[in-house]
Parts: structure tokens; sequence; C-alpha cells
């Protein structure tokens, strides 16, 4: 069991996210992944597709964070401009991997293997390659940056590809209970039991549905006997307060 | 009209989107509303419910950008710690606001405004008031922070209600022509049509649906002429590549 757990920070790249038109569903995907790896998420940026932006937070995250992910801007067009901009943020060029071109030959027809698709294989050199069962052309690996695609049927793929590299740690296990309460009434009882067990860490986090405020209360812990009796202890503060559950998750896997 | 239009950052706090445990919606809704507005969204961070994280990033984004929004953490519970953090980062005390109270009193019934919902009225020393029309707590700014709830429904209204504070730019019109065709189809054509006009920028957006690949070309620009001749020209690129268009958003509001 490590002590320390490996951290990680997320680069998402995209003007399309920025402007609202597209929806980013990357980051929670590789959030949930990591928490079952033990991994922690400590930060994410959303930057534009500017070449000057990808280096100074490629390097800037590379030395924070153990892991680093970047989502988008991998694909054939002129606005795809990370893999130029990964390969400067490390000081190495660009180069047409024999082995990527070998993986997309055995993804693509022939004739569908167009020069413009090729461009996909140019990646920078010493990298290391992360399959892409989707539409064929790979993510890469570069010192401890893995770059992803943007879209995130693509980006999923990538991302079960590439757990074989990570060192994980224990997983932390979570638990929930949903209420109709709201968060004033929760706040002291919450409060108290958060105290007891500071190993436990407990979050209240309130939705909005059919017009009726409600809390999911979530306890996160990797040591499942304490997650146990904070559970408990929150599921009978919320019965004492005569609130009904709503959904409840239990810390048993 | 403005030359160089206002930009913003956004501040998620919130470890519940850094664990994928909660989707965002935030940034996509304040990215379109800038948008909107003529106001460039220059980056997005996500952090974690940490007095220093949130420290140190309110201060670095407040001097960096022309407005900022934070969402998340300003709830009643022992987890809340936004205002707290926000109020150290400018060095001033928090404060129980009468006119905040004022406004939840007008929300809600005398005996619904406990202590633990009145926590929702302390605020930072000077801030200005942001109206709440989901759930009366108010949000607040502090010189050019805007601190915003984390509930979608709750943080739009906010967001809606502090637009009058911010001074707009020229909208940026957008365009956009959705086919079935590759990426790497469309790869060379497009960057032509970008060289001849780079007031107007020219995005290609990759999706994937019913396990088919397509393109979502999006065009952007202050200039409507502009856009509409460039919108011109990608269509037509579609249709000589034998592409057939899903969907087509012409600038013409």
């Amino acid at each position: 069991m490590s002590v320390n757990p490996k951290n990680a920070g997320v680069i998402v790249i995209g003007n399309e996210i920025l402007s609202g038109r597209t929806q980013d569903l990357n980051v929670a995907y590789i959030g949930k992944k990591l928490e079952e790896l033990g991994i922690v998420l400590s930060e994410v940026i959303i930057i534009p597709d500017l070449e000057v932006e990808i280096i100074d937070k490629v390097r800037m995250y590379s030395k924070k964070y153990d892991y680093v992910f970047t989502t988008g801007g991998i694909g054939p067009t002129h606005d795809d401009i990370t893999t130029a901009s990964i390969a400067k943020a490390f000081d190495v060029n660009v180069v047409r991997s024999k082995d990527a071109v070998d993986r997309m030959q055995k993804f693509y027809k022939h004739d569908q293997l167009t020069e413009a698709r090729l461009k996909m294989a140019d990646i920078p050199e010493g990298a290391i390659l992360i399959n892409n069962f989707v539409s064929g052309a790979p993510a890469f690996k570069v010192e401890n940056v893995f770059v992803l695609a943007g879209v995130p049927e693509i980006m999923r793929s990538m991302f079960d590809s590439l757990v074989e590299h990570l060192v994980s740690g224990p997983p932390i296990l979570t638990a929930s209970v949903c209420t109709n309460l709201t968060e004033s009434k929760l706040a002291v009882g919450m409060s108290d039991i958060q105290k007891k067990t500071p190993e436990v860490s407990i979050g209240s986090y309130p939705f909005f549905k059919h017009g009726h405020l409600g809390v999911n209360i979530v306890l996160r812990s990797t040591k499942k006997d304490l997650l146990f009796k904070q559970h408990k202890l929150v599921e009978e503060l919320v019965k004492s307060l005569e609130g009904k559950i709503l959904e409840i998750q239990t810390p048993i896997k």
C-alpha cells in the first residue's frame, strides 16, 4: 500500500469547450477512473487551441503532477495543433511513426488511409503509442503526459488502454445517502460527524429536481470499516431529522 | 465598439467535479453566455475544496482577467469554504450582510430562516450582492470576482442577474455546417478556406454517433459579411466532396 497516492492533472484543449458549444464529458470519465485506481485528480485546466498556452501548461503540469492527461486537438485538420505543441514542450521533433502507420493500416482499407489521415501517425519522437480501438489512430505518451483525443468515445478507448502505464494506489471507496432534506437542516449534524473521523471525507452536494432542493451526501475513504461506520451515522442523522432517504449507496462494492 | 474585448476566467471549486461524481454543466453555460456578450472566456480551472488553492487561484485570476467567475462551495455546510476563502484572498472579513438577510427574509417563511441557512448571508465585507431567484441566498461580487453557486439551476439565475455588471463587446457570431464527412477528407479544403480569411476562425469538431464519425464545422467572427462568405465556401466544400449536410446553421440570427 502506497502512503502517498499518485496525483494527476488534466489539460482540456479546445475552443469549443470554452465557447460552450461542446459539453465536456471527458473530465468526469477520467475523474471516476482515477478514483477507482486510487490516483488523486488534483486539478483540471481548460485552455484554447493556442500553441503558447499548450506548451506552457504541459510543461507546468508535467513538473507538478505524477500523471498528466491532455484531451483534444490530435485530429487531422488545421486546428489540431496539440501534437506539434507537445513536441515543442519537450523539445523533440514530430516524426512519422512506422508503428502508428502499421496500426492504422490494420484499421483502414488501403484507399481509406489518405495522407490527411496519415497526419495522425506523425507524433513526437520517442513517444510511446496507446491503442485506440474506436478509430485506429493511436494516442501517445511523452514522459508523464498522455495525449488523448477529444471525442469522448475515442478518449475512453484510449484511456482504458493506457491504464497499464499507471501505478495505482489503494482505491478510494465511496458511499452515499441521497435525501430530500436541505443542506441547512443537515449542516450541524454533518459537521459533527465529519469532526469525529477525519479519515472519511464527507461532502454534501445539493441538487434541484422537479422544483425541490435535496442533498446527496457522499462519503469517501480508503478505509472500509470507518466508511461503514460514518455512513451509518449519516443515515441515522437523516432519519432523526425526519428526512426521506431517496437513494442509498452502501460502502460494500 | 471595443477593439480589445474583455476576457474572463472561471474557477470551478469542487471535489465532486474532480471525482467525476458530478458532471459540470456550468462551464458550458457561462461559455455560451460570455460569447453572446462578446467576452472571451480564456481559461477554466477546476480545483478541490481547499482554502489554499482557492485563495491562490482567485488572486491569480483576479489579476489576469477582466472578470472572474467562481462556482461552488457557497452553501451552508462544513465543506462550503468558498466565501471564507474569497474573503481571505482579498484580506477582508466575513460579515453578516443585512441586505442579504433582507433578501432571504422575502424568500423564506420565518421558521424556515434557520441559523444554518443564515450562514449564507455571511459574505466578504464590502461585497456587492447578486440576486438568486431560485433559492434566495444571494451570490456576490468582490472586486472583479463573481462568486456563484454550484447547483446549475441556481448558478444560472445568479449569472443572468450579474450580466448588468459586465461590459460587453461586439458579439461573436457563429455559423456551422454538420456533415457525415470525416475530418481527414475535409482537412485540405478547410485549411485553404481558413487561410483566405483569418478574421473568421474555423474549427472542426468531430463526433461519433450511431457508430459513425462525422464533423461539425463551426465558423466564428464578429464580422457578419465575412462569416457569411466563408460559410458558403464551407457548404460548397462539403458538397464538392459528396458529403451529406446533416445540419446547417446560417450566420443570420
